[in-house]
């Protein structure tokens, strides 16, 4: 139930059509997500968002399936069912095993919990976080 | 400006002060950040809390710092102010260096730009996903 | 699978049944959607309510589609999806172009990260925004 | 109590030099906000979040002051005062009126409230709204 | 740090005048928080929220420290720090007591964590809660 | 569309069959609903979350169908469907009446409105409601 088209294949602008070649050429599959065929009615912000995935997601000081990771609890937190679904088949794909997966909801979990205690007791910053 | 009493070592209710003590030995450290003297004015809440965070962020398969910056994933995506300072802090007290700073905080920003995306574009879970 | 059951026209308490004829004529057309169904449950909130959304909705300085736009903006970020179904329906109805709702989406998701990056990073309010 | 050092226009990496040079070029104004002077930090965001700004908010169908108080619309939802603020400003200095700041705030309000009263009854959408 | 001047008692309109007097008469004291002095700027959104809260928290079946508890609740996951102060503090001022603060607290937290563990987990919505 | 498998009755490990047991004693029904069939994927966590829902949510100073209605204004504010559809169903068991209902949805709304309208003003909070 998109607000717009999912485009197939065949009705991709030029722009886009390109993006959706760097897509497959990067992760190395001919799949293509919902996301990005929703994202391809707009060729702009499919390129800048895709350029801006492709950097923060690629090689780094963290792991691929840490980075999945973290892409998780942010989506959680904010309820977005879609995200949570692509990135945990994206973290289980790199390499998130069981036990860690469990451990990840489980600070989720508990981050949420003190979140929201920190907030109702208005808790100032302890001076030694400052810095 | 909490909206209660931050206790000092000599309000605790003896409840509260062993799980103080509980929380020195854990930490090795004398300090006890405001969370706790906050919410040390339930004594109940004060040991399920503590008792869960000390489960939760111990010894696992993902490593202190990591578990670190899951929890500022989800305090940032919150919007709590004192557990983005205190678990930055924390993060930084386990390792976590600068680059890793870096990138975790960039995944947090893609990941909320691409979660309202998918929110405002109504995108349906790929079959791919489901499972 | 609402809480409530969605009534009928013929299910209207007299209170509710003065409001969707009020409905009906503001807006010229015998639908009513499913939102107002459900609150016509709580006849003094289905009033309060809709004669809130007649009057903030209603003729001002900003166009009907700059405001349907910026109801979008806050559903999105509060992740209500039938929110963003219906006012999405509704930009469209008042003229919003494809063009405008590409702008639309991609300012929700750059602010999205900024947003997120701000509060990551504690950044202090400038003097200069201040007053 | 930034997490991080907002940089002093001395203590900038090469690559943050030219982005902070761009900003001021492309606002016509020496003064650059704290954001930028946390995000300098990060050369790599710093770049890719100002050149997403950049495009966003630039010319387009949207006027740039209807673009800021859609801005400022995700801000508020997402509680992010530091946005809030310096989005508040940048509509006024692009002509916002202070009426339409009050339909804003009006209509981000009234969204506040369906949003959540929509999602307590679980309202399924119409079909009138799909596609 | 308010967008819009706080209006001292001589600097409102006639309309805003008439509010803050049923303010005062309904509450039964002279003083008026920053809230409504910010809204007196507009007198229209001051009247329709006012009218609104007084409707909603005014006499019914829950009783007045109830509600405020259910307004603190919503405010703590909305992280509205001064709605999260004044509405404890007309919480206490209705006769909350600390016993039922520190439950309220609890309850807060511990959904808190379950709502963000269902979303991760994407649990379906059981038949025996259909209806 | 789970992100794990719902967990039979004859697929649990001893200690998930453990809690699942004091789930029904404690709610005096065979009935385990899909939350806690999620979760005994992770033993640890269903435990612990079991024996903090069944302090939290035990008897006290607040009323059970109070407390279930806390656990929804939290859940509608978090866009929490399952949970919204779990709690409505519990205060419903509970002795919640519909009037009570219709009061409880009414305060969210306000709230929701109210939230957002002070974090647009950045309203600072009154030396009143300090302390």
């Amino acid at each position: 139930m998109a607000t717009v088209k999912l485009l197939g294949d065949d009705e991709l602008s030029p722009e886009a059509r390109l993006i959706f070649e760097d897509i497959r050429a990067t992760r190395q599959t001919e799949f293509v997500n919902n996301f990005w065929r929703a994202l391809a009615n707009d060729p702009a912000t499919l390129k800048r968002t895709w350029e801006g995935v492709k950097e923060v997601m690629g090689p780094g000081q963290l792991s691929p399936r840490v980075k999945e990771m973290i892409y998780i609890a942010v989506s959680v937190a904010h309820g977005c069912d879609y995200c949570i679904h692509s990135h945990t088949a994206g973290a289980r794909a790199k390499g998130m095993t069981d036990e860690e997966y469990r451990e990840l909801l489980a600070i989720i979990g508990m981050a949420a919990e003190t979140n929201r205690l920190v907030a109702a007791l208005g808790v100032p910053v302890d001076d030694a976080f400052k810095s």
